[in-house]
């Protein structure tokens, strides 16, 4: 009997089409809860790919979910869950690619933004499609079930808590029995990671409002500064993550936007701060976000300002933990597959560098998750900048100049999906 | 023979058209060097007010300057020039009048913006055509040549200097022996003051790039975070004013804008800054300008920046002086014609809170300048906020609130125009 | 009969014994409220100068009162006080000259501190001793009561008040007319100036003490860390000079001492900043210091301290404002006296840098008081910084280089004190 | 033959006159370069235990080593050196214990310094002259020699050096085959730990002066204000760590100390920062020390000072690596004997909290070392507070209410000595 591995290699579709298909993705990004264009066009491949799947579109919005059964009945098999989000950040693209998108958007607060896929989903997309038909391909050798999760509002954190409320699980039919999902990132295209135990820190995202009281520049002594106040805030946030946090625990306090006031000559009467959080335990998570709003808070007092900050939350992501059992069964799976050159496997790898609501597919069921990274830096390019201790420079996910090489990239992202969920569903399987 | 005081009492013109045309100019206000309708506007009303006027549109820009010339040559008096700047400002009107503004238009940039005469433009700009139509209708009483002028672009402090560059005297026909203007303010309406020597500070402002090096927001070891470089340096600025010009000198430091990032979970790559300085000494301004920039450089080294921050200068209005001997002149015309209530004169009043162009007609042509301030708050609200100690809450010239009383501010602004320009003008006078 | 400034030109002493005393009062410094010696060397010259002096020592702790009184009884004419301060600060002297002090002394805290008259005092107390001898020399010429006052602790603030509290004018038996004094200044030597109202600002110190929680320094997270706490506040008292003060207004706030921990891996538990405030209306007084609290306080909650900072009031001089009358009564008498070079009198001079606790010698008991300033730097030395532009550089009082050139500084201060008393006393004088 | 646990177990000499030695020790702590009392009475102590070891006094200061060989000639067995350091801290004791220290020292710089064994280095230096007793009365059972090293100025990080280079190895006669060593810490009584790798962070410090101006408080625009120069670099110095730091790399930069000015009323001329370090990556080392540079310079620019900061290296202590091997080794000894109840043995321990010089030792002579941390809180107090989540309030190292509680500390610091030493040495090992 042909193992999963065996399985991939031979029957992996011809990926020059789909290569094609993340040109068109990537040229035409959508915005996190406006992704109805891509998703149309997964649910027109999923059709034309094979009658097979059963197509649930607008879940939790533009979510879209395909299921493929096989044997005679569900029970026969268990059931895998494989995830990739779709949508697109409003960053103004500038990789000079051919297929660079041009696009522009208006969001939620109906501001027009440029819209740019900077956080490599459209990889995902198109390799879980590229999956998909390989999966559809290899009935004969796998029986269970598998769930195409097509996520949106990943970047707002809120997608994947908005599947599950939308009835993702009644829809597809039952609980799978392990969620899966990956992520390219700018390490060297061809190599491939898990790790068990923590996977990404949480973050959460703060829009705050500082009240002050405008004047003319001038006249310093009519108003209350909010510029002042908001540069006090942004000064004073920095001792959370150096003197709160314990030294060898993690935080990160960002503070990715400050706005406040037009003119030269008038000072304004207000000031906002977008802040972002990160942490990898409950505790710290929980302190970090208490001293920034204390943080803030006392600012304000010092510039007596006469009306209190506010803070909205507006983005949360949960800490993402991976099943250490799945690790263990995919580490096998992922080592043999991913032994030869140009491919690599790395046992124990990094943490992702941002965050994922992922894991809510998960935990939101009780079920275990796990998610793994893969490449997408030309190894030329890694090498090089390698060589000369500049891999720094690289862009990384959100730059307006990360743009994953197509392969071996691709490849890997296919061949990750379709192995993930063949280690669990070929017949012979009593991993679960 | 009558007094300048006397004409002007029995000689004002209705003033009830004027309030509407007043209203016209506050509903319909135009950015600096986009002040067009305005300047058609007060171009028709003089041609209709009289043939006398002769009018010289599009001086530097949209300035305009009508003449008015009595006595068989020009020889036969004095030429004086009246003032009165004519922009608005990207201001949202906030006043709920029924006249309030609701325009945008387009700035310099190409950014659309609300725009709002929130600096009282429209009651000099009203007053000048009401004191135009007095001194031609008592054409018998004065000999000389009064030069009304209609100045752009007052607020980016370029408009005066547009017209002197623009040809202004040679336009007119010579230079004015003196230079006469005024600005309506929070004070008291009914009450105008003069003071001699320094009436209003300089101001300079800046706009101001950091350069810094974006990233994820959790990776802020790979930035070189451009929103801490800016916070520093405007709390590091205020230092300027607290630590480096004498306390009894005055300085003022206003950092009005600071806009960097527009996500929470990106680090920018570059911040902005928009800094206004005023000062009443040339060396202190000097000093407080080298400063800016000083500590700008080093707030940026102490980042580590890889580019050199990038300075602009936006603006620059000129220390102001009024002339002894004018001041002298007027503190005799004035505390006569405005020593009954509801009126009042102060001799020694206060500066001008804010900076001001308008000495460049004179200083660039060396010739003697006075500008006189007059109230706008309606003397109830006045009274009763004095009463309560809450003065300080007043709106002031730029705030969204600011909305001068009708009368008796436009009749007061009306007499010191005509006034001023009676003073000289009346046949007896022998001021110069 | 002889004017005031005949009488003094005629009758005053050699000053050569005066240079001697002088240079013993330098080389002999007391601290605040420690000043026995300089108060028993001051008792025993006047005592030998004359039997006319009635001496009260020990006022106020060691202020000393001397009184001269002429004519048949005390209502045969006015009482003039004349007061000059005894204390020196804990500044190392670093002036070279060959009568320095080199005396250390321990504070009221019980440090041992150096030693130096750097704020002029000894030419005050020697100057004043000076004109007492001139004084009973021409006992003839005037009538009336002379009040020698020598202050304590004018340093601290508390000396003026501890000689009223301590029964100065119980012990000298009646309030004075007019109470007058002076400060020697880094100014040109040989000059002298009066100003009318506000000639000193008031100041006012605070001791604030930061709790936060020690640790080690490489467990910050255990720690609340008192040194960036205070930090932060510093930075942010900043903002009360550049923004929460009107530009025309005058106020300062220095941090004069900030001083937290000791070792270089030891988080330390408490921080302290010694903060002085100076201000030139009482409104804006009473802001700034409510502002300084404010601020800590809004430092302390942004730390997370768990205990309220402490403020300690250490010092407190009031606005010091020169009576108009004396003013102008004065200026006639120093403009005859001081009109030939090297000397000058300005009218209309500057405020004294400082601040004093002399008017409240006046203020407790309503009486009148006006006080002058007197340069001491070498006209030579002057004139060449001033053609260099470099008077910035001059040691100014309570600099470790501060040393009035002997004369024509003593002289000038001499003549003052005698010319302030007799202007009052001889005979003819009607200007009461 | 009885294993190393047995040994220990059978001959562990009576702890009850160690801990009068223990409490002798407390009550005379020594500063760092002036532990002669210290020295001489362990001196005293090896020498009343038993001929057979040979002192080597005054190594590198006051550094004593002691040896003890066994077998008929030193290469019948491996050489294993055991480390105890001996100085004590500038801290005031607030124990209240009976045998607290009310010691007072002079520093190194001449002032007088409370002294308090804060570290307890008093703990170390006592187990190892038990652990000494027990390895002398046992030496049938042994062959190699065991080298007691008795360190200096272990707070200064300088003594590990000095004894090596002041001819450590020479004296002893050899190099040793295992360096060891121990601390106690803020842990519960009777838990010992290992780890492999990283045990210490570097710590390296610095005494940075920052020139300004001095002026008079009221006079700031003629200073550059140090104080303000110094709390802008403490707040800039904070971005080193929140953002120049990975987030999952460690760093600490902590001001344990700021110090400028004296009196409230005068600017001083300078600050002084003591700042301390800690890196666990050599990179990020380098790193954070030119960082501090940087920003301290760029804030001494900000200011406009005229002078460039002076930097200074106070203390230097290198990262420490556990050799794998060692800890393997003794993981095998340390788990069997510290099995039982009250003990626990901890595999994969924590790092130690603060750095230590003790890996030059092994370094400089390219041997490895191995460090090992037992607790000092009494068990039932770090259960009542573990209970209660307050086991952050412990007092740590260096702090003023640091006491370890004196069983089972010393018990299992004696036994962790003897059974480090005894599991090279016992004869039929073949460990090495």
């Amino acid at each position: 009997m042909p193992t999963p591995t065996q399985i991939v290699t031979s029957h992996r579709p011809d990926l020059a089409p789909y290569e094609t298909l993340y040109q068109h993705f990537h040229a035409h990004p959508e915005l996190s809860n406006q992704e109805s264009e891509t998703a149309a066009t997964i649910s027109s491949h999923l059709a034309a790919l094979s009658p097979a799947f059963t197509i649930h579109p607008h879940i939790g919005g533009h979510g879209l979910a395909a299921v493929l059964s096989n044997g005679s009945s569900s029970s026969s098999g268990p059931t895998v869950l494989l995830r990739a989000d779709m949508d697109a950040l409003p960053v103004e693209e500038a990789t000079g690619l051919p297929y660079a998108s041009r696009r522009r958007m208006r969001d939620a607060e109906g501001n027009e933004k440029p819209v740019m896929h900077a956080c490599g989903h459209d990889v995902h997309v198109t390799a879980l499609l590229a999956a998909a038909e390989l999966l559809v391909r290899v009935r004969g050798e796998w029986s269970g079930t598998v769930v195409l999760c097509f996520q949106p509002a990943e970047e707002r954190g809120t997608g994947a808590q908005a599947m599950v409320d939308g009835g993702l699980y009644e829809r597809v039919g039952g609980l799978p029995d392990v969620v899966l999902g990956g992520h390219v990132m700018p390490n060297r295209a061809g190599t491939i990671s898990l790790r068990k135990n923590l996977m990404a820190s949480s973050a959460d995202s703060l829009h705050i409002t500082l009240h002050g009281r405008g004047s003319h520049a001038s006249q310093p002594h009519r108003s209350i500064d909010p510029v002042v106040m908001a540069a006090s805030a942004v000064t004073r946030l920095q001792t959370i993550v150096s003197r709160e946090v314990a030294p060898d625990d993690l935080a990160v306090v960002t503070v990715g936007s400050i706005v406040g006031g037009d003119a030269e000559n008038v000072i304004p009467g207000s000031a906002v701060m977008k802040v972002d959080t990160r942490a990898i335990n409950a505790s710290t998570r929980e302190r970090v976000l208490k001293s920034v709003e204390r943080i803030v808070r006392a600012e304000c007092e010092a510039s007596g300002a006469l009306k209190e900050p506010e803070f909205r939350k507006t983005r949360e992501f949960p800490l993402m933990f991976n099943d250490e059992k799945i690790v263990e069964t995919l580490t096998g799976a992922f080592a043999e597959h991913f032994q030869e050159l140009p491919h690599h496997f790395a046992r124990d790898g990094p943490r992702l560098g941002g965050s994922e609501d992922f894991a809510i597919l998960g935990t939101s069921i009780n079920r275990p998750c796990c998610f793994w990274v893969y490449g997408g830096t030309d190894p030329e390019v890694w090498d090089k900048l390698e060589k000369e201790g500049k891999l720094d420079e690289l862009p990384i996910n959100h730059s307006p100049l990360f743009a994953p090489v197509l392969q071996p990239t691709l490849k890997v992202a296919v061949d990750a999906y379709a192995l993930g969920a063949l280690t669990y569903l070929v017949k012979q399987s009593d991993f679960l």
